[in-house]
C-alpha cells in the first residue's frame, strides 16, 4: 500500500471505534472535536510531509524489513546517518507545527522492542522478535499510527508492582489462555494515544521475579474489546470551543495525553513481544527511554525555533529589534536550542549497531541530551516572555478585538478602541502582533506549554532518572585512573 | 470611619458606576462575575487581615496625616521600619492569597506622589503637594482602594511621546480649563483596576519640553465620566465557568489587568498633582518604579511561599517526600525564595528620608531586588514542575472524576476510574492530590503563572530597565578608585 | 588603654612568642617575612580605619561591659543595627584591602561564645559566662586580635571524635587538673591565626555523651606552651618572594591560612568555656557558623567592588567600556554582587536577642547568604576574566617589562618590547594596565582566588552545611499548611 | 621519514636557534628549563601516542596529498569522520596530559589556510594554494609542529590596523622584494610557539583595503633570522623551580603562551599564502577560528574528565563518596563536561567540503561548542573545589610534608606532624591525598587553570565572538517565517 496523505490518515482514524472520553462523558465524534483535532492535525502533517519531494530523504526510508519505500517513522534505523536523519526529521515536524507530534513514541518503542526481543530468544527460545518482525511489517505495509505505551499509574511510589495495595496500578496478566494472555491496568500521561492505530504496550522499570506477572510488551489495536481513553486537560483547552482562533495562539496544531485503560483486554499470542522474562523488562525500558531520549534533542529544537522566530517578530512589531538587549537574548535562547540540537546530534552520531542489527543511539549522550532538555526550554521560555513583554498576557479577547458595540464618548467600539491602543509600530496591524503574542502565549503559558515545558521536564523520564544513568554510564573509576596516572599514584 | 471589612469593601464596590467590558460586551454585574471576583477577594482580603489582631502591626500603621489607625496600604512611610513591615504585609497576603492582591500599586503611588509633589512645589511654587496630601487623608479616612496607574501603550517604542501618530498612545492634556484639565489616553496592563475606587495617574517615561503636555499626574474615580476598563484574559480564565473548582486550581483567588482607557475624562484642578513640569517626570517615575521592584521582595516571596508547600505536599503525597533528590529541590527553591525576601528586606532596611519625610527605599538595592525576582521564580517554578511529575497537565476534569457515566466491562464509571488509577499513597485521597496538582498547575502555566511569572518579568519594568538602574547607581567610578589604591596606580 | 594603630599592632606581634613553620622549617622573623606581611597589613588595615574619624561610626563601638570606646571587632552586638553596622565594616575593609582580613572569626566567636555560655551556664550551674566576659573586657581594653578556631581535621569523616583511629584528630581532653586541662589536637584552615594574640577553640560539630572529652571551648594565648602553627601555603605564594610586586598583583594585602596545634597545652580554668557539657557543641557550632556565614555578605562584597573596578578599568585601558556587552557584564557583575550585600544586611536586619542579650542573625538568611557566597564570586570571577581578556594569564613577568637585555635587530630591549605590544589605548601607562591585569590574575587565580573563592566556598561551612540548616529552618510543614487553606484541604 | 617518537621531538627541538627570554633574560638551554620542559612533554605525548597501536585510529591518518600514513594533527580532514576523530584524539590526549598539547594550532591553520587559499587563487589568479600544498606536504613528511598564529597585540582596540598609533601592534609588510616580503609586528597569547619547529602567521580580523598591508599569511621557521620569544608567566609557574614535584599538582605536563616577535623578518616567497587579498582576511580568520572553536569540543573535555576523576578520588579519600550531594556533584560534572563534547561531535558530524575539497565544520555548531566552554569548564571546577574542600588551597607544601626538622613536646618533626593531621580514612596514605589535592589546586587556581579556565574563555576568541556568529547563522529570519506559517501572518 502507498503512504498515506494526512487526509487519509484523518479518514482512517473514523473507521475505528475508539473509545474517548472527556469532561466525564464519552465524545462521539472525537475526530471532529476542536479539543483534539490540532493534535490530529500535528499526526497528520507527518504524513504530508513524507509526501513532499523536498523532505522525501528526512520523511521517508527503505524499510529494512521489505526493501519498500515507508514512512520513516515506521523504520528501524540501519545506522548512524538514520539516527542522525530522525532527529532532523523531528526538528523538522517542530517547525512545522510548534507541537508535539505524537508518533515518536511508537518509532522509538519499535526500535527498541526489535532488539530486545532478539535478545530474549536468543536466553529464552522464544519467538517474540518474529512476531514483532510480522507486526512491524503490517505496520509498514499500512503506513499506521502507533503509540509506545510505558508510563503506568504506579500508586505509592515506594512500592514495586506485586506490592501495590490495588494491583492494577501496574499493568499485569490476569488470566494465561492457549491462545494468548487478558491483561488489566491502565497507561497514564499517554502521548497520542487516541490517534493511534495500535498500541504497543511496554513495562515501566526494571523488575524482579516477584512482578513476572508485570513483565509485558505486547501490541493491541486501539479499539480493542476492553480499551478506553480517558482525555487528559491542558493548560486554556477550552479556548479551542470559542471560535476565537486567534486566541487558541496555535491555531491548527497541539498535543495530547490520555490514561489509556485496558480492562481484561485479550492478546493473541502473535501479539506478544514480552511474557515474564522479567529480566529483560529493565532493557526495554531503558532503550525505548534512550531513543526516546535522544528524540528531544529534535522535536523540541524544532518547536525552539519557532519561539525564537516568534520573540524576534514581537521585537519587529514594537521597533525594537535593533535593541543590543534583544539581540543578546535572541543569540542566547539560538545558543541554547542549538545546544540542544548538538547533543541531540551528537547521540546519533556515536550510535552503535545492537545484536538484532538495528541501531541505537550513545547511552550516556542520550540522556546527558535529555536533562539538557529538562532545562533550556524553561530558559528559553523565559526569555521570550521578556523579549514579548507583558502584553502577552494582559490583552483583551480576540472577541474584544472584533466587538462592535460602542463604548466611549465617540461611539468608537470596543474593537476599535482596542485596535487603536494596541497598535505598534505603524505599518504592522494589530491583528498579527496579537497572533505572535497569543502563539507565545500558548508556548509559555497554555497548551503548547504542556508539551514545550512539562513534556521536556518530564516526557522520556524525569530528570532523576537521567542523573541515574549518567552516574551509570559516567565511567568515575576509570577517570580516578586518568588522575592518579598524571599524578603518579600508584595503588 | 473605621476600617472596612472585606465584604463591606465588595459591597462598596457595587456602588460605583464601573464600566467594564470583556470578550465584546459590557459586563453588568462585574462583582460576582466568577472570572473578575477571585480578584476581588484577593483585595478584600487586604481588609480582612487588618482586622485580624493577630496580624494588626503589619496590617495596619498611624496615619502621619491624621494619627488615626489607617490600613497600611494607605500609609506614608515614616521610617525604615515603616519598609520593612510593608514587605512583611506583602509576604503575608502572598501567602493567603497566592495571588497578586493590587492593593500595592496605590500604596507605592501615594508614597511617590508624595515625596515627588514636595519637590515639584519647592521649585516651581505649584500647590501639588497639598492636593496629594488632602486627597491622601480622605482615602485613608475612608479605607478606599486605589490603583496607581503608569503604563502607557507607547504604540512604536522608537519614537516620544509628541511623536507618535496617534497623540493619545501616552495620555496627554487635550484641553486645558481654570478648573482643571481635560485628558485622553490609555493605561495598559492595569492591575487591580476594575477593583478600585480611585486611579492615580503617573507618566511612563522621564520627559523633556516637547512632551510637555503628557507631564501629568492627577487623581480620578474609577466611575469618571468618560472612563472605561477593557478586562485582559487570562490563561485558563474560562475554567472559573465551568463551575469546577478544583480544575481551577486555586479556587478563591486571583488576579486581573486591564486597558484603562480615559476618553476626555474631566480632571478638577485639586486632583492635579503634576501639570507640565515635565523635569519631575522622571522622578516620578523612579520613585515609584523603586517602591514597586521592592514590593515584589515581598508579595512574590508570600505567592513562593506556597508553591514550595504544594510541591512538598505533592512529594509527601507520592510517598517520595524522603528521596534526598526531592528534598534537595526543595532546599533549592527555598534558598531562591529567601535570596529574594532578603532583597526586599535590605532595599528596605536601608532606606532614607526624602525631603518630604517619607521614607524610600535603597534604589540600588531595590532594582536588584527586581532583578532577581525576573530570574527566580521561574526557576521555583521549574522546579516545582519537576517535583509535581506530568500528571500535572495530563489529569483528566474534575467532570471526569466525578463523572458516573458508565464504563469499562465491569460497569465502573469514569469517575470511579480516575479514583482508581490516580491514587497515590493508601492513605491519600485523590481528590487532594487533584487540588494540590491543579494548584501547581494553575501557578506553573494557569492564571496563577501569569502572576506569578510574566508579572514578575515586567511588573514594575522590565528586566532591562532594572539593569539600566543597576548601571546608573552601580559606581563604577568609585570602584576604580578603590582598585587603584590597591594597585598603586596614580593618575 | 587606647586603640591601637596599625604599626603598634604590628610591632606587638613581634613581642610574641609565636611559633610559625613554613616549607620545611621554622621562621624566625615571620613578622617580616614577605609571604606572611601582607597578611598582617591586612589586619592593621582593622586598626587603622578605625583610627580615621571619617569610619569611626563603622569601625568602633561603645563596649557593653565597659561602656569605653573600643574597636567593633571585639563588640558583642547590642542590637540590628550593631549587626548591619558589622556587615557594613566588613564591606569597607574589603574595599581596602581586597582581601580576607582575618579579624571576624574572633569577632564571630565572641558573640557565639558569649550567648552559648550563658545558656550553658543557666542549665549546669557553671560560671563560663563569667569567665568570658573577664576574657572579653581584656581583650576589649588591650584591642587585640583574637583568632576563633572550629576546623578540627576530621580524618575519616564517616567517623565520629571518639571513633578515630587517632584521637588527636579532633581536639580534646587529655588531662583533667584541678586548676584546668590539657589538650591535644589541631585545627586545620586556621585564618589569620599566626597574626593573633589568642584564640578561641570551639567544638566543630554537634556531638553526643561518647564525645564529652572532645565538647571543648576555651583562649589560649597563640605562644602557649605546647602551641605552634604549620603555615599552608597558597596559589603564586613565592611571587612575593621575587621582588616583583606587579607581578604578586595585590602587593600590600593578602590573607593566610595555618594547621594550628596543640600538643599537651594546659588550659587554666578561667580561660575555659565548655568542658564536656556535650549538648551545647550544637548550639556553639550554629551560632558561630551563623555569624560567620552573615560576615561574608559583607567582607566578600568589598573585594567584589574592587574586581568590578578593575575589571571596568581595564575595559577603559583597552578602549572598550562603551561596548553594550562590556557595559552588561558589568551590570550582571553589581547585580551579582549586591545581591550578596543584600542577604548580609538582611539577615542582620532580622537578628534577635539572644537570652544573654547580645544578637544574633536571622539564622535561615544567614545561610541564604553564605548558600550564595558559594556561587556568585565564581560568576563574578568568570566575568571579569571575560572582561580583562586573556592577556591576565599570558603577559611576562615584571621583571621582562623591566629589563635592559638587549633582544631584536635595532637594539630594543626586553623591556621596550614588553611595553611596545603591551601597550592598551595611547594614553594609557603599560604598566597600569599590566598593574590592574596583575591584581585581577590575583583575585582569580593567585593568592587572592584563595580567599576570594575557595574560602567563599568552604569559608563558615561547605554548601552542603548551608543546605542542611536551610532544610531545617525552612519550615516546610508550614508552608504545607498554606496551601492546603488555599485549596481548601481539611485533613 | 618516520614518525618521530616523543623522544626524538625533543632532541629535534634543542637544533633549532630559536629565541626565548623570561624573566628578563635569554634562557639557553630552554629545553631542559622546568617551566617550560612540561609543555614540551604535552607536545611529546602527541607522538608518543602515535607510536601506539592502540590508538593508531584516532592519533594517525593518511595524508590526502602524499597517501603517507601521517600524525592526525597534520592532517586535512577528508570527511565528517575525520572530523569527528579529530574531537577524539583531542579528548585522549586531554585525558593524557590534563593540559592544552597546543598541537591543534597548527592543525587548524592547516586546514583553513588550506581552503582559503584554494579560494584566493581562484579569485586571483595566485598560486598560495600550492605554496601552501608543498609546504604542508613538507610538515608531514617531517612530522614536524607547527604553531598557528592569529592575536596581534591590538593597541587601541576601537581603532583599525592602519589607523593605530604604533604600525606593529598589527603585523604587516614593511618592504615588498622580488623574492618575498619582510614583516614586522608581533602575536600575543601563543599557545606553544616555543615548542614548534615552524609558524603560519594569519591575519586576527576582516579587512579593508587601508589595511592591505595587514592582510597577510604565511610560513616561517621558529628560530628564523629576526624572530624571538618572550615566555609569558602563569599562576604558579614558579613552583617548578622548587623541586617540589608533588606542590607543582601537574609534575609532568603543562601548557604555554608567548609574545612572539617578529623584527624585520624575511619571508620567502614560497611561503607566503596571502598578501594584500584584504578580502580573504575575514574567511581566514573565521575558518581557523570555526575549528578551533570545535577544538575545545574535544581538549577541554578531555581535561575535564580528569578534573571529575580528580574529584571522585578526593571524596573516596575522605570517606563521603557515596553521600548523595557528592554524587550528584559528580553526576553534575559529568553532565556539563559531556554537553561539551556533544558539542564538539555534533558540529563535525554535520560538516561539509570546502571547495577545496577538505572538510570544515558545521559554522553554527562549532561557535555554540565554543560557547559553552566559556562557562562550562568554570562551574565543573566549582563543583571540583566544592568536593575537595578547603584543604586544597590551605595545605602546607610538599617541604613540609618530608620535612625532619623536630617541633612539639614529644619530638615528632614537621612532616611527622603534617601527615598525622592531614590523613583521611586509614587505608589511603596522606602523600596520595597531598597529590590529588594539588593537582585539583593545579587546575582551579594554578597553571592548569591557565589552561582550563581562562583559555577556554578566550582561546579561539571570547565570548563576544562567538555571540556575533551565533546571530550572523542563527537565520532568525528564516525563523520568523516559521511562526507566521503557524499563526497565519501573511504579509
Amino acid at each position: 500500500m502507498a503512504l498515506m496523505t494526512g487526509e487519509q490518515y484523518i479518514e482512517s482514524l473514523r473507521k475505528l471505534n475508539t473509545r474517548v472520553y472527556m469532561f466525564g462523558k464519552q465524545i462521539e465524534n472525537w475526530v471532529d472535536d476542536p479539543i483534539i483535532r490540532p493534535s490530529i492535525n500535528c499526526v497528520a502533517m507527518t504524513y504530508d510531509l513524507a509526501q513532499d519531494p523536498e523532505h522525501e530523504d528526512l520523511m521517508t526510508a527503505t524499510s529494512s524489513l521489505t526493501g519498500k519505500k515507508i514512512n520513516r517513522f515506521a523504520h528501524l534505523h540501519q545506522g548512524t546517518d538514520d539516527l542522525i536523519r530522525k532527529v532532523k526529521m523531528q526538528r523538522l515536524v517542530g517547525q512545522k507545527t510548534a507541537s508535539c507530534f505524537q508518533r515518536c513514541v511508537g518509532m522509538d518503542a519499535f526500535n527498541a522492542v526489535y532488539s530486545t526481543t532478539f535478545e530474549i530468544d536468543e536466553a529464552h527460545g522464544t519467538s517474540y522478535h518474529e512476531n514483532f518482525k510480522k507486526f512491524l511489517e503490517f505496520i509498514q505495509e499500512n503506513d499506521l499510527i502507533v503509540d509506545g505505551a510505558m508510563t503506568d499509574p504506579k500508586g505509592d511510589r515506594s512500592k514495586a508492582p506485586h506490592a501495590q495495595a490495588d494491583p492494577d496500578l501496574f499493568l499485569h496478566v490476569v488470566e494465561r489462555r492457549e491462545d494468548g494472555i487478558v491483561v488489566c491496568g491502565a497507561k497514564a500521561h499517554q502521548t497520542g494515544s487516541v490517534n493511534s492505530h495500535w498500541h504497543i504496550f511496554m513495562p515501566t522499570i526494571a523488575m524482579r521475579e516477584e512482578d513476572k506477572d508485570y513483565a509485558l510488551s505486547f501490541a493491541c489495536p486501539t479499539d480493542a474489546e476492553g480499551m478506553y481513553l480517558i482525555y487528559g486537560r491542558q493548560s486554556c483547552d477550552t479556548r479551542k470551543y470559542e471560535d476565537s482562533p486567534i486566541d487558541v495562539g496555535n491555531p491548527h496544531f497541539g498535543g495530547q495525553e490520555a490514561l489509556v485503560v485496558l480492562d481484561h483486554v485479550f492478546i493473541p499470542n502473535e501479539y506478544i513481544f514480552l511474557n515474564g522474562e522479567y529480566e529483560f523488562a529493565g532493557m526495554m525500558v531503558e532503550r525505548f527511554a534512550g531513543y526516546h531520549r535522544q528524540s528531544y534533542g529534535g522535536c523540541k529544537v524544532g518547536v525552539g525555533d519557532v519561539i525564537i522566530g516568534a520573540a524576534a517578530l514581537t521585537a519587529e512589531y514594537n521597533g525594537v529589534e535593533k535593541a543590543s538587549a534583544v539581540k543578546d537574548k535572541l543569540v542566547e535562547m539560538t545558543h541554547l536550542n542549538e545546544t540542544l540540537y548538538c547533543c541531540g546530534i551528537a547521540c546519533s552520531s556515536q550510535g552503535n549497531a545492537t545484536k538484532a542489527g538495528n541501531y541505537q543511539i550513545d547511552m550516556l549522550l542520550a540522556n546527558v541530551c535529555k536533562q539538557n532538555v529538562t532545562r533550556f526550554p524553561y530558559e528559553i521560555v523565559r526569555l521570550a516572555e521578556d523579549i514579548a513583554g507583558g502584553l502577552m498576557v494582559t490583552m483583551p479577547s480576540q472577541k474584544d478585538f472584533e466587538s462592535d458595540t460602542p463604548v466611549g464618548n465617540n461611539g468608537e467600539t470596543i474593537g476599535e478602541i482596542c485596535n487603536k491602543y494596541f497598535a505598534g509600530r505603524e505599518e504592522v496591524s494589530t491583528v498579527n502582533r496579537m497572533k505572535v503574542l497569543r502563539f507565545l502565549e500558548n508556548e509559555c503559558l497554555g497548551a503548547g506549554a504542556v508539551g514545550y515545558r512539562t513534556e521536556s521536564l518530564h516526557g522520556a523520564g524525569s530528570p532523576q532518572a537521567q542523573r541515574i544513568m549518567i552516574q551509570r554510564q559516567g565511567n568515575i573509576q576509570g577517570k580516578k585512573e586518568l588522575v592518579k596516572a598524571i599524578v603518579d599514584i600508584d595503588d
